[in-house]
């Protein structure tokens, strides 16, 4: 999401124990055997789908980044709240304001179970599509963070982007595990996709107006 | 599509010019080096998207298959009237009832420039996954059938089928060239998939139901 600046983003940050600027002790983390999983959601918003997931899955951790610090303070806000409405600390997440294209900073070779691209900006112009979480860069970038077994899980309502994703996966020979064209559809009628699907803000509000699609892809071999 | 018999269907194709049963006459058409193309549907229904076809494109040989012979038959009869009504001869559409699995029986290896697969029956259940149009036993065979820079163009309303056939593809190492989830939304767009759409009976009274998919795969190797 975009977001102009946000009246004390430095100090909201700060302050925010999720929060993080030092490479180090979040790679101390990442390393320190402590954890089943470490999941990784590239643009996270709000943090309404992020902080869920690190509440239902302690025994992981979770690193969000957010291209803008004023996003990111937005979600310190929010996670702190969700933090105090449940009466619970998520010291298994850690957010921060960070490119993607900078994410090996933070992660050495193959230590990452899970990458999240949720509702990404589609970037609908032919010049922009560099700047797809989904494009070619990208994809280079995952296929170093990721472990053998890892995946990348991606839900968006934007038809463009979803199609140019297929395409994109396919042609760098990515294996499409499974695709839902119509995730919510597919809940009604009980076809579980894998585990339970958590919300973002921004599918709770759009998830009426149209399809929602989803696809889980890999790097593996043969 | 599914039907019973009809009444003098063996009368009706023995009548039709546009019906073959000699597989050495229509191999002889395929060498002959009359056309450009070699163009393959499976699965013609009554054959208004193929009659189409060869009427726009007089250069190119298009030979139409389906299973059943009363469906063979009724198209023999609507292919008539169309070339009634258009004061034509379609002598470049030949069509029989033919199991796609026989295929090899008619084309030599690497001889066919597109398959066409309209509205398939998408055979939901998974115990009946290996006889969708898109299973792996029937990619196999399209392999032989194409030429090196020959594809196939899958158009389907069916989620379920769509779906499966995307992951499929992938699975056997296809190369997606193009794909959209809303063929219909495209082009009242002006979003331009290839060519001119030609419409299929089915496609014409599902439109506007839902989303028409479409794919075009090939099978060139890097």
């Amino acid at each position: 999401m975009r977001q102009r600046n946000v009246k004390n983003q430095d100090e909201i940050v700060r302050e925010s124990d999720r929060y993080f600027d030092d490479l180090e002790y979040i790679k101390g983390k990442i390393k320190s055997g402590k954890y089943d999983k470490i999941c990784l959601e590239i643009g996270i918003g709000k943090g309404q789908f992020i902080s869920e997931m690190a509440r239902q899955s302690t025994n992981d951790l979770f690193i969000g980044i957010e291209l803008s610090k004023a996003v990111v303070s937005l979600a310190c806000k929010k996670i702190k709240r969700f933090e105090e409405e449940n009466g619970i600390i998520l010291n298994n997440l850690y957010v921060t304001a960070l490119n993607a294209l900078e994410l090996e900073k933070v992660f050495d070779l193959h230590t990452v179970d899970v990458i999240y691209l949720n509702f990404s900006d589609p970037w609908p112009k032919k010049k922009h599509e560099k700047r797809r979480l989904t494009a070619d860069t990208f994809l280079e970038i995952y296929e170093k963070l990721l472990k053998e077994d890892g995946n990348i899980q991606l839900k968006t309502d934007n038809r463009k982007l979803f199609e140019y994703s297929v395409m994109n996966f396919n042609k760098n020979k990515l294996n499409i595990e499974n695709l839902s064209l119509d995730l919510h559809g597919d809940i009604a009628n009980g076809i579980i996709f894998e585990n339970q699907n958590i919300e973002t803000e921004y599918e709770q509000k759009f998830k009426e107006k149209g399809p929602i699609y989803k696809m889980v892809v890999n790097f593996r071999r043969d």
